[in-house]
């Protein structure tokens, strides 16, 4: 059954929205699959991993990547970011339950993620891109989170009186620091001794 | 009383050792004099401040400085350098005494110290400049005494017995960058109190 030209561009014009919208989660889940095979290479196989690569392995066309993240710097920035809204995703969780000692697991995600994202952080560092300007709602509702965590410490008394959150956040830059200085960021123990010796510091303290 | 030509040549020959050394005395002071000026108007005024008005403030004139210092980067590294070579005998004296928390004391002046320079460690870390390899002798005496009183600490049990001589170069680092990301370098009280947390998760820790 043929339809008239006028009856056709209707029926494609109220079918376009949908075909839109399905095209838009399409490229949104491609995107989404390069975003974490590249995060999972970058971790596994360091920076030197190509753009073509990263496109075969998460099992899409090059174009694909090339169209979403045209530099390597890009693609760097967008992991980074990636990473912050999954932690913030966790927060989200943890702030549905009710451990007053959340924060100590949010601390501890956090710096798994960023250990495991340290060559990442590095290339961004280097190229003096700053996380909390490049992605300033990302990175404040990260804040929000743990400021929210920190309440409920606060109130089961588990972490030191005297912290803030600006504190926890400096404190965990400064861990992802003191990895680098020791240059073990690809010794899962030793960085995960140095964030802890960090964590420790948050208890709530004796008095000497 | 005259003499002749032969004799008066072999006694300035005789006095030259003793005028070079002189001279040489009076080049290090000057240099020691420009370099303690600078630190102390690096921390006072920031970095802004002209290697003339420097000379000016020293008691020297502009070419002593000029001459020292080429460059202003120059100057900062110089500035770090001694700061560090000042730290050094402090710990050499900390180790003359048998307090067995001098790790403690010592900790605290080089958190001190850092906060004071905190200006011209960013601006070497600006460009590039790792003070581990500018002036490796020097970072080396400085782990070298951190070691000395950290073993101390250690048979006085009063820090944690998991902690070795990197962890605390590493967490020193750490501190710095912290204060640095919560953008507290000119605010003593919050500066102090970063480093603080990070102090105390050296001490030994209760188990959970």
């Amino acid at each position: 059954m043929s339809s008239r030209p006028s009856e056709r561009a209707a029926a494609e014009s109220a079918m376009a929205p949908g075909n839109d919208r399905e095209l838009r989660a399409d490229a949104r889940r491609n995107r989404e699959r390069v975003l974490r095979t590249a995060q999972q290479l970058f971790a596994a196989e360091g920076l030197g991993i190509s753009l073509d690569e990263i496109a075969r392995r998460a099992g899409v066309g090059p174009g694909t990547v090339h169209r979403h993240f045209p530099t390597k710097q890009a693609l760097y920035l967008a992991v980074a970011i990636d990473q912050l809204r999954q932690l913030v995703a966790e927060g989200e969780a943890l702030a549905r339950t009710d451990d007053p000692a959340a924060l100590f697991t949010f601390l501890a995600s956090m710096m798994a993620s960023g250990a495991e994202n340290a060559a990442v952080k590095s290339a961004l560092a280097a190229a003096e891109f700053d996380l909390r300007s490049a992605a300033p709602s990302v990175a404040a509702d990260l804040t929000r989170q743990v400021a929210g965590l920190l309440d409920r410490a606060h109130s089961a008394g588990v972490v030191r009186h005297d912290l803030a959150v600006d504190e926890v956040m400096a404190l965990v830059a400064g861990a992802f620091a003191a990895i680098r200085h020791a240059d073990v960021e690809n010794n899962r123990a030793r960085s995960a001794h140095i964030a802890q010796i960090i964590v420790d510091g948050l208890r709530p303290q004796p008095r000497l």
